[in-house]
């Protein structure tokens, strides 16, 4: 059983454009605990109010089921009496279980960045860990710096984890504070470290080398019993270990007893969630989780993997919550293109005119330049509209853009008229660029027969030039939008920016309606 | 010596998203060269007709100075002759130097996908690899699917190697095609093979577990002594081994040597090349080249680095051509910058008041978005401008643009007025979409005092969405043109796309000017 503590929250939250509001943080703990993480560190409660207010908050609303959670902090300052260090206090009143007390263990940080001597940093880490242990706490040593300090004075960083262990720690945590450490010399070091303590040892590690997940993987190998890491792999810098790399890795490669059973098949939903609560980008081409991780595009491969998938999946997709995706482009050819149609119209046979009919305007269209890779919504559309079931829920009757030389944001105007069963609209409006002023007229004209737009938000928005001619290429524009359930992805094409990035945005529209219809909200 | 063969241009293309013209390549190849890999592997003649003339144009027209090209593709099919296989005929006619030649070896690939005898596969792989060593090319066989099928018959795996060795194969590259197995695997299998065949053994990983190059680097100490990998990891489902982290920790932490002396330090710069000429966002966290690799947020994190370096940064950022940010700045290649003021005006100091000034302006437009790695007329401009040193060859007085729902080509109208030395100009004209429109509008308005702009041309334009804020993103316009004898690559950025491409399309128009008023013609 290895066990693990997720840092999310507090060391991922120092990752560039990493912020999490209470609300976003409460929201995440409930989802790692579902998840079934073993420990959640979720702040600092002593340099930051707000963390504070998350353990208060926590203590009172949250019923977890499995995670307990863990308050960070360092050990007391030189000279101090730990009993009266704020910062210890904050984390003995954070309610948390656990304490994830750091201190250092190279002795470079100690005499130069501290400022202390060898002697002084030890009392401060057993005076810390023995303050927290009295009043009742787990106490998580974090040794920092754990593998330099090995380096340059292996005793004294050895003789910083005993120090912590008789002042009654639960875990020594070994740190590879500044991620250059080979996975080698972290099993090594940490095969050495278990020899000589009785305290089950953790491991920490960042992914300066882009090797957090192998050394991790391999720290486990040499007997670390708990994994710190984040999900989606946040954190300073290049991040911390992906637990979205190492759970799997532990549990289906390594077959090791990682969450509770049958856990580990929610953990490409969990990513996405964070991804969308931290509102980044999501990596796409992340191991297990990425949408790009099953997804098939070359001819020869799509053929492989349709005989076999173990020729191109290392593992289900299913076993870790993600889907296989067959990417239609020319590439590929018709076998991926046959399953979307079944899907759609299971009454199509391979060799129907109507199949042959709808293929030809497909590749006519990606002639043009379309692409349908990652426009699914779109693809969909075009199919409905072949097979003569495409629902009209609007027609857009005219529009016009203007654009000038810009002196202030909300430089464009774009004026339209609309109609929906009948019933004529025009309006305009104003916004940043051309395509923005299109989106939000369109949106305002269709809200007063379609009031669910109002709630519609754009997500990720794609310019690529298909076809150089100079300015007069042919541009293809796909959108990614949202009505907060689900995503749908569109694509447009033309000469014409304005009119690709049209085509996009109606097909998003389009299809933002017809899934609410389908669900009958 | 570790040699190393980039694959970005056929494997990483295979990735979602990734697309290349033959123009981009064409960059990338010279990229790859001036860095100093060993091998290009470029594409795939026999499948790709574009691949096919990538090859013929690279063999009249590119002077590589380190780097040969390869070519691939599989061996022959079932029951063919080798002398008569198409795919084969056009790898040795590609004119490249080295042929990269797929194969299967593992028997179940053998028998199920391809359907054929294990005895008839070992001779596909013999009168392949002969075939082509025969016609003077140098033979790297990549054996597809090894380890999986060294799993599943071993005996036979090394029997496909065996086979490639005795037909005259240069190089033995053993593949993790669905990127699945674990590194000590990989290194205990690479080792095995070492000690069974005499012909150099290459690696080839892909990164399902998120373990590529870990996996990249226990091969290599196993005794690999060639690399296969992509520049960013690009490839398909999670990408190939990244070069840029196998490189570095070859170099900087293996201590070993890969690409010519000095080479290294010119990683993060073609790491964003490669990004900007794919159109696809850098993940920003990637070890070494990412922005974010070494970026110091957390306050008690920049005062260690501050007063130690060493404390959150495991190689210096120069060694790799990146550079440490503190706070949310940062001049990406502040190196290639100062190269570039020295040529515009020898006289500055790196530490004058002027420089400094120079440098926060740069850095302040690329705060706002900017990139100038692929944009040398624009950031010349810009230097040129701050040194006070920019000529005005005109004014732009206004603008406006106007589009509407396209019925027809050439659906947008741009009015301009300009001034050339308090001479005024109003013209109009049409075009297909309003940046094209723009476009020659203001060439013909220009023409007027500048008759040199009516043989100037648009080789390339590009567009990249770099902050996401659905319609209301900021767009970054990148333009190559030329006016037959130099091209001049140029940038703008701005919410309004029609602005950020007016900004592009100026600059390039007084590049154009400026180096004719040098020339003197």
């Amino acid at each position: 059983m290895i066990e693990i503590l997720d840092t999310t929250l507090r060391d991922g939250a120092q990752g560039e454009g990493v912020v999490f509001s209470l609300t976003d943080k409460l929201k995440l703990i409930r989802a790692l605990d579902a998840l079934g993480v073993d420990y959640i560190e979720a702040g600092n409660p002593g340099s930051n109010p707000k963390d504070m207010e998350l353990f208060r908050f926590a203590a009172q609303e949250l019923c977890l089921r499995h995670a307990r959670l863990a308050a960070f902090g360092m050990t007391r300052r030189p000279g101090m009496k730990a009993g009266e260090e704020a910062s210890l206090r904050a984390i003995a009143e954070s309610g948390a279980h656990v304490a994830s007390l750091v201190g250092k263990s190279d002795v470079r940080q100690v005499l130069e960045i501290v400022g202390t001597s060898r002697q002084e940093n030890l009392r401060m880490i057993g005076d810390s860990v023995e303050e927290l242990a009295r009043q009742g706490m787990s106490v998580f040593f974090d040794a920092e710096h754990f593998f330099d300090g090995w380096g340059r004075d292996a005793q004294y960083a050895m003789e910083t984890l005993l120090t912590a262990e008789r002042a009654g720690a639960a875990r020594l945590v070994l740190c590879d504070t500044n991620g250059g450490t080979m996975p080698e010399d972290l099993a090594r070091i940490v095969a050495e470290v278990k020899g000589r303590v009785s305290v089950p040892v953790g491991i920490h590690c960042h992914n300066d080398c882009g090797l957090a997940t192998a050394g991790t993987l391999r720290a486990v190998s040499a007997g670390a019993m708990q994994v710190q890491g984040t999900i989606n792999g946040y954190g300073e810098r290049c991040g911390n270990a992906n637990l979205c790399e190492v759970l799997p890795n532990l549990a289906l490669k390594m077959k090791m007893q990682v969450l509770p059973q049958g856990k580990i098949s929610e953990l490409a939903p969990t990513a996405r969630l964070f991804s969308e609560v931290a509102n980044l980008k999501m990596n796409e081409r992340m191991p297990y989780v990425g949408r790009s991780a099953f997804a098939h595009k070359g001819g020869m491969h799509i053929d492989g993997v349709m005989k076999d998938h173990a020729s191109f999946e290392h593992v289900e997709p299913e076993a870790v919550g993600n889907s296989r995706r067959i990417l239609v482009s020319e590439v590929a050819g018709r076998s991926a293109l046959m399953t979307k149609l079944r899907a759609l119209a299971p009454e199509l046979t391979r060799e129907s005119a109507t199949t042959r009919g709808i293929l030809e305007h497909i590749k006519a269209l990606e002639a043009e330049g379309y692409s349908f890779e990652d426009a699914d919504g779109s693809l969909t559309l075009r199919i409905l509209g072949a097979l003569g079931k495409r629902r009209e829920f609007f027609k857009v009757l005219d529009f016009h853009v203007f654009s000038r030389k810009p002196e202030s944001p909300r430089n464009a105007q774009a004026y339209v008229k609309i109609a929906v069963e009948g019933q004529e609209e025009i309006t305009a409006d104003e916004g940043d660029g051309p395509v923005n002023a299109l989106d939000r007229a369109l949106r305002k004209a269709l809200s007063r027969f379609y009031p669910v737009l109002n709630g519609m938000r754009l997500i990720d928005f794609k310019v690529r030039v298909v076809d150089v001619d100079g300015t007069a290429s042919s541009v293809r524009v796909h959108i990614d939008s949202t009505d907060g359930s689900s995503v749908f992805s569109t694509v447009g094409v033309s000469s014409n920016i304005i009119e690709a990035a049209f085509v996009a945005l109606t097909d998003s529209i389009e299809c933002l309606l017809s899934a609410r219809e389908e669900r009958g909200t």
